[in-house]
């Protein structure tokens, strides 16, 4: 069985062929039909043509309605019709499943995204929600291949986790408790010992503490898998389950996490520029013209690379009027981002050395004791798409900033004890999946780039 | 920097290199020393040979304990040793982090797996779980390019769900509740229109269905990714927490699914033993000596065909005394299923057709109205490795099904609109990736072949 995708990129005259899959639209004109037929392996659909000789043409043709799936058994000729190479020539027309046109909830016309979410289970057969998913299996194709070429580990670090010392207030708890019983029993506390773990467990909110973990005894691992917040925003930017790619590299430095991140970025648009075109084209002409544009830009530039106290400084001489006036210490903003970009460098920046008031505990205090090895990598059209660090490797200079940032050290006995037994420099980074797919695709809201999205009062499918 | 594994495996003589890893033995002799290092990418250490003219030898010597992580530059030369063909003649040696000896829990001797989980940030640093990582690995990059190369999508299934159709009573809740607000309240009830999903919700417990809305909209599809039972089983084959892999395939039936898996075990067996030899020579020489001849079983024989109801006929006509008594209608319990596999057919074996009672309502109904268009694969020295089936695309049955095996089918909508909607045959299967990875180690514990096991009572790192 042929996929649309090989037939429409190699199809060749005179090939016989059988497709299988939906039915986009049909014209019916007196002596023969056209139809498109779509298996999801491709934006476009094949074009075939019924004549009116084919074997129960009368019974079929009434039947075959958008939605419907088919088998075609036929030859490929060469279409006059533009933007095609071939057609297919039908033979034989097999119903799988006939489609109601008065119920089916996605006839032939433009439906708004928020409209497809009701109906998740059949927005894949849009062409937009089509092109998102090839190109987000790709997307994911790319980061698989660009780390295990390089010997990295994919390292499946745990979902379940009883450490909150991340992500405090935005966890999602896991219980096996009954919490009918408990009220049913007019208990006055929440006993943990008798809940499934024996403590309190919650879903992670990133995998990198137990990458670190991983790269202490392999080196060089990333994750890729599932994250969580349970924070109440409803943006198109916030999912409350999303993907999260995070490497991890032993013997690395705030420089070698950049070039790695870098190229990283580079080799993931171009493999899908490669290996999409046809999806990356749509996007660009429906959905944002910048697309390609802003793909290219990551792709052919040198990014520029600067300290964070060089980034105020330029935003200061810039004469620009921010929203949120600038100065050292303050966390940059969107506004701030996109001017260093879009207009001072027009290519991706790479801002480093952040002020460690703004920056997580693990990450590594500078000799200035004023910043530390962060890194935030910004991209036009985009913003913030990575955020980085080298790791504290140093046990004093850690615990001294565990209890500088009021955090409980002791479940953090396993995080000290790798810094205590053959410590090394070691960096990496992190990248929302989603976020990617979304820049790459343009799409407006995160929701409409993961299968089955996540957010306040919607977990359904 | 080079890695060891490229070392071992192609360096030669007068090549200058610098490797970077973990110091595991150290043998002082007079005028010189060896230590073996480890950087995690392999089984093997490489030998390094220091001789007491280095600068600072003394010193560095003293220090250079079992865990001491360190940078070595030299020049590989031909090794007079057995097993191995190279060694480095150290020019410079940096250490990065000391290790004491004397409360470092990971001395060089044997330790129990059980011991091993409790200092599971330093486990990966051992012969053994270091093996079954790079095991782990390949096999997960394996099912990708499996799976990629045949045109399949990776669709990433939602984690959280508000079903609770498919695991009933195995459920892990999630919430953002207060549990502990909730009892200060003295509430009557929960209400989980104040919960973050506005309804109760759950951890999934399989992306199946999930998987079959994506096979309706792209063909082929499948799911990679965590998976929750909240079973208190504390046995060495159970986890609270495990991935699985299911591909889903429109336009295809019990045959073809059979096909797949087949051709899948394979691929994926095959591709581990090529990329890991020396790992897998290691399991099978101090784990489980029968890890390659069950790998090769696999790789080299077509897989015997029978129904279940040949299955039975066989069993009986064994006249083994079996604990749990054969006759039609029972489940398959292991001591059968070793029986088919081990004695008799000696070969993988793919079981059929199963009563309709025992499997699940989602199945395609058989002709015969009794069995279930259901397959199991059995394998010597394993036992069941995946389980599949058709499923029912026919409404009618499907519905009838549903009230059969008394599931409530409001919450099932979306998944019987797909058979309402240009329903097509389809079929699928399910592989637990952790226990794909014990069967190819021979690992006698799940436990010991994840990152970290979450089990009843333990959620620790």
């Amino acid at each position: 069985m042929a996929r649309i995708i090989n037939i429409l990129r190699n199809g060749k005259a005179q090939e016989e062929i059988e497709v299988k899959g939906w039915i986009r639209t049909k014209r019916e004109l007196k002596e023969f039909s056209f139809i498109e037929i779509n298996d999801g392996s491709s934006l476009g659909n094949l074009q075939a043509v019924l004549n009116s000789d084919l074997l129960n043409y009368q019974d079929i043709i009434k039947r075959l309605n958008t939605g419907v799936s088919v088998s075609i058994k036929g030859i490929l000729v060469d279409s006059p019709a533009k933007g095609q190479k071939v057609e297919l020539q039908a033979q034989e027309v097999i119903i799988f499943g006939d489609c109601d046109p008065e119920t089916y909830p996605l006839q032939k016309k433009r439906h708004s995204f928020e409209f497809l979410r009701t109906i998740g289970h059949l927005r894949g057969r849009t062409n937009t929600i089509g092109a998102v998913m090839r190109v987000r299996n790709a997307c994911a194709n790319a980061i698989h291949q660009f780390f295990q070429s390089k010997g990295f580990l994919w390292v499946h670090t745990p979902i379940i986790t009883a450490s909150d010392c991340e992500g405090a207030g935005e966890l999602f708890t896991v219980t096996n408790l009954s919490l009918e019983k408990i009220i049913q029993d007019k208990k006055d506390e929440i006993n943990y010992e008798n809940d499934f773990f024996g403590r309190q467990a919650y879903l992670t909110v990133s995998g990198q503490l137990e990458a670190e973990i991983m790269a202490m005894s392999f080196q060089n691992v990333y994750t890729f898998g599932p994250t969580f917040r349970a924070e109440n925003s409803n943006t198109s930017r916030h999912l409350a389950e999303f993907w999260m790619v995070e490497p991890e590299i032993a013997f690395c430095d705030l420089e070698g996490d950049q070039n790695l991140a870098e190229e990283f970025l580079k080799y993931v648009f171009k493999y899908v520029l490669d290996h999409c075109p046809e999806d990356m084209a749509f996007f660009n002409q429906r959905i944002n013209q910048n697309v390609l544009i802003n793909a290219e830009n990551i792709i052919n530039n040198e990014f520029a690379r600067i300290t964070y106290t060089e980034a105020i400084n330029l935003l200061e001489k810039s004469k620009k009027k921010f929203e949120f006036p600038v100065e050292w210490g303050i966390d940059l903003q969107s506004e701030h981002e996109r001017y260093l970009a879009e207009e001072l460098f027009k290519k991706p920046v790479i801002v480093t050395d952040y002020p460690k008031e703004i920056k997580a505990f693990y990450m590594r205090l500078n000799d200035d004791q004023k910043t530390v090895a962060a890194m935030d990598i910004l991209a036009p059209g985009i913003g913030e798409i990575i955020g980085g660090s080298q790791r504290e490797e140093r046990l004093d200079v850690l615990q001294s900033r565990i209890v500088e940032c009021n955090i409980n050290g002791d479940e953090l006995w396993w995080y000290l004890d790798l810094r205590r037994y053959g410590t090394v420099p070691h960096a990496g980074f992190g990248l929302g999946f989603e976020r990617l797919v979304q820049f790459m695709t343009g799409m407006e809201n995160i929701r409409d780039v993961i299968p089955f999205p996540r957010t306040p009062m919607n977990a359904e499918f």
